[in-house]
C-alpha cells in the first residue's frame, strides 16, 4: 500500500475566499503522478485552535501531512509554533536560514523575520530558493492525545505564496516523497510525460483518446489524465515500474497511440509554453516576428517571450493603444484608421504589415479588438477582436468573437492569435486559406 | 455570534488535481460578504465512509454544512445518501424534479437519473435552473454517534459543475442563509476596506503597524490582516456591527489611523492594481506615457493596460528585444549600444527618451537587463535590470538587482519600475533625485 498524504492549508485569506487554493490543487497533482494515496484536503484560518485540532487529526489517519502557508513573519502565521507544541517540542533558529534572511534583507530585517528562521526542533530545513521562509520537515514519532502509541509520521511545512510553493513541491517534496515511498518498499520509479495541445477542447480530446484510456484501465501502470486550463489541454501519461528506465519503456508506445490520434493539436511537451513554442518553430526554420496588438495590452508579447531564448526570433513587440502609436510603430494609414476604424479587419492588417516592414520580420501579427467592458459598436461589440497576419506569402485576417471579462478577452485573444500564427508557422500559406481559418 | 457554515466538496478528480476547488473559493467570498464565520474546508473523494466522518466532524462544529459536489447520476455521486444515513433517514423520489429531469432529457433518462431526483426525507429542493441535478437543503436535528445531544444543524448539497453550483450560491442559498441569520438573531452588518501597498514588505508594514493592531484586539469590532502577493501588501480591515452604517462608522477612523502610518506606500483601495493605479495618476493630470522595454517582454505594458480606460494615458508600450528595434521604435544610438550594450543604464536612459519622443508622451519609461537563465556579464549578472525614466525635467536612471527565476526576475522588474513611475508621477522630479531612489 502506497503512503497516505494528506494536506493542509492555513490561511484567514482562504476562507475569506480573497485566494484561491491553487497550492492544494498543484501538490494534488504531484502526488496523484508519485502514485501515492491522498484522501482529505483541509484549509483552517490562522488560528491556534483550529489548526491544532486539524493537525491532530490529519496525523491520526495519514502517513504524512503537508501545511501550506502560514510561514510568513508575523504573530498570525501560526504553523511551526502548532507543529512543535503538536510533537511536544519547541522551536529553535536555524543559523544558517537565519543568516540567509538577513543577507537578503539586510537592514531592513526585523524582529518578527527572525521568527520565519525557526523551525521544530530536530526538523530539516527544505530549502525555499524563491522567498525568505524555509520549509520545513519533521519525521518524527506522533501520539495522538491520550494515546501511548506512536505512530511514525512526516510533516511538511510550505510556504504560501505560489511562486515559492510551487518549485519546492516539484523539487525536493517530490524527490523526498519518492524517497520515503521506497525507503518504506512501497514505492516505484515515476515517470512521466506531458502533451500540451491548443485549438481542441477537453471532452474532445478524452473522447478521441477514450480507447487509449480504456486499454490502459486494463494493462496498467501507465495512467493518463487530462488538465484543462482554458483553452489549453494537457494530457499527462504517468508511469509506475521498478526502475526509472522500465517506467520510460512503458510510457513511449502510449505516447505514440496520444499522438497518433491528437497529434494535429501538440504544440509542445514537458511544460512547454504556448508562446514559445511558437516562436521556436519561427526561429528553427530562420524566421522572425514582429507584433502589433493593441486591446491585449502587451500580453501577447509577454507570452511569447516567456521562454528564454526569444530574442532570436522575436524583433519587435508593439503596444499600439493610440491611434497616434498606430501610424507611428506599425504605420498604419491614418485614413484607413478614420474610415475602418481602429478595431477592423482591415486595421489588423495594416498593423501586421506595418510591424513587420518597420524591423523587417518575415512574419507580422496583429491584435486589435474590444476587451470591455466599456467600447464596441453594434456591428463588433465587446468580445470583437479582428487577428492579422502578414507573410512574405501575403496577408490574412480573423475575426473573433470572445465571452468572458477584460482578462478573459485578452487572453483568449492571445491563445487564439497563437495558435493561429502557429498553424502558418507549421503548415505555412496553405494552411491560412479562407475555410482553413477555424 | 454569526452563524457557523462550513463546506466539504466531494469528488476524488480534486484529490488528484485535475480540476481546481473553485466552488470553494465562491462559496467563502459569499459568507464573508454575509458576515457569516467559516472556519474549516474539507474536500474528500467519493468514498462512503470518508464522506460520513467528514460530515459527522463538520456537523458536530459548525450550524450550517455545505457539501459540493457528487449529485451526478452515476454510482460514485454518494452525497445526498451519506447525508441521508447521518440523518438516519431514507431517500426519497422529489416528483416535480424527476419530472423536470425527464422533460429535459426525455428518452435519454436512464434508471440513473431517477438517482438524481432523490432527496433526503423531509429535505426542501433548491432549484437549480442549469443543470438537472436539484440542490437539496435538510434542516434537522442532528445527533453525533453516541450521542443523545440533538443539534440544530442544516446541510445544503450542491452541485459541483461551477455553472450550476455559482447561481445557486449567489441566490437561493444566500438569501436563505440571510434569513436563518435574521431569524436566529445572530446576524451582523460586515464591511470591509483594503488599501493596497507597493514598496514595502509584509513584515515592515505590520511592524508600522503593530500599535494599530494592539489597539484593534482591545476594543473588537475591527479586524485587520494583511496579505502579501509578491511586491504588493493588501491592508484589510474588516467591521461588523448591527447595521452596514455603523461598521462602516468603525473602518473610517481605522482607516485614517492605517494610512498615517503606511501612507505614502498606498497607492490604492478595493481591488486596484499598481499598473492601473500608476496610470492614473498620470492621466488624470493630463500627463500621457509611453514605454519600452525588452527583458519585461511585454510584461510592463500588460500591467499599465490591466485596467479599462488605459487608453487615454498610454500611448505606446515598444517591446525592444532586438538591438534593431531598439533603433528603430526607441531611436536608440548604435554607437551606444556597442558602446554601452543593450543593458546598460545609458540604453535604457536613452530607451526612455526616444519612445517618449516617438509619440510625443509626457514620460517616457524603459526597463532593459537580463532576465535569465542565460545572459549576463561579471559586472551585470542575470537579474540585473537598468530603468530609466524620461520626463520635461530631466531623465534618471536606476540599477535593480532582482533575484528568482526568469518569471520572478520579469514580475520584479515590472513592479519596481512601476512604482518608481508611481513615485515620480506622485511626487514628481524631486523625488528622483540620486539618494532619493530607494
Amino acid at each position: 500500500m502506497a503512503l497516505v498524504v494528506e494536506s493542509i492549508a492555513v490561511g484567514t485569506e482562504l476562507l475569506l475566499g480573497q485566494i484561491a487554493n491553487t497550492n492544494a490543487q498543484l501538490l494534488a497533482r504531484m502526488l496523484a503522478e508519485q502514485g501515492l494515496h491522498h484522501y482529505f484536503q483541509s484549509t483552517v484560518g490562522d488560528n491556534r485552535e483550529r489548526l491544532t485540532q486539524t493537525l491532530h487529526l490529519a496525523l491520526g489517519r495519514s502517513d504524512v501531512v503537508v501545511t501550506i502557508g502560514g510561514l510568513g513573519p508575523t504573530q498570525d502565521d501560526l504553523t511551526k509554533e502548532v507543529v512543535a507544541g503538536v510533537f511536544h517540542r519547541g522551536l529553535v533558529v536555524h543559523e544558517p536560514s537565519w543568516e540567509r534572511i538577513r543577507g537578503r534583507i539586510g537592514a531592513a530585517s526585523t524582529p518578527n523575520n527572525r521568527r520565519q528562521a525557526e523551525i521544530p526542533a530536530d526538523a530539516e530545513v527544505i530549502a525555499n530558493e524563491v522567498g525568505l521562509a524555509p520549509g520545513v520537515l519533521l519525521a518524527a514519532p506522533y501520539r495522538a492525545p491520550g494515546s501511548e502509541e506512536a505512530l511514525a509520521r512526516v510533516v511538511i511545512c510550505l510556504p504560501g505564496p505560489p511562486n515559492e510553493f510551487g518549485p519546492m513541491v516539484r523539487g525536493p517534496v517530490a524527490q523526498y516523497l519518492a524517497a520515503l515511498a521506497h525507503g518504506s518498499g512501497r514505492q516505484a520509479a515515476i515517470q512521466s510525460r506531458s502533451l500540451h495541445l491548443a485549438g481542441v477542447g477537453e471532452s474532445k480530446a478524452e473522447h478521441l483518446l477514450q480507447d487509449v484510456i480504456a486499454d490502459l484501465d486494463r494493462s496498467g501502470g501507465v495512467t493518463l489524465a487530462t488538465y484543462a486550463k482554458p483553452g489549453d489541454v494537457e494530457v499527462r501519461l504517468t508511469a509506475h515500474a521498478p526502475t526509472a528506465e522500465e517506467a520510460q519503456a512503458l510510457l513511449r508506445p502510449v505516447e505514440e497511440a496520444v499522438r497518433a490520434r491528437v497529434g494535429p493539436w501538440v504544440y509542445g511537451t514537458d511544460g512547454a509554453t504556448l508562446g514559445g513554442a511558437t516562436l521556436r518553430v519561427l526561429s528553427e526554420t530562420g524566421r522572425t516576428l514582429a507584433v502589433a496588438e493593441s486591446c491585449t495590452g502587451g500580453e501577447l508579447s509577454a507570452w511569447l517571450t516567456a521562454d528564454p531564448g526569444a530574442s532570436a526570433g522575436f524583433l519587435l513587440g508593439a503596444v499600439t493603444y493610440g491611434d497616434a502609436a498606430k501610424r507611428a510603430v506599425a504605420a498604419v494609414d491614418a485614413g484607413l484608421l478614420a474610415e475602418d476604424g481602429a478595431v477592423s479587419a482591415a486595421a489588423a492588417r495594416a498593423m501586421a504589415e506595418g510591424v513587420r516592414r518597420q524591423v523587417g520580420a518575415t512574419v507580422g501579427l496583429a491584435v486589435t479588438g474590444f476587451a470591455g467592458p466599456e467600447g464596441g459598436t453594434a456591428a463588433d461589440p465587446v468580445g470583437t477582436v479582428y487577428v492579422g497576419l502578414a507573410a512574405p506569402e501575403g496577408t490574412w485576417d480573423r475575426r473573433l468573437t470572445l465571452r468572458g471579462d477584460r482578462a478573459a478577452v485578452r487572453r483568449r485573444a492571445v491563445q487564439e492569435s497563437l495558435q493561429w500564427l502557429r498553424r502558418y508557422a507549421v503548415d505555412g500559406a496553405a494552411a491560412m486559406r479562407p475555410g482553413n481559418d477555424g
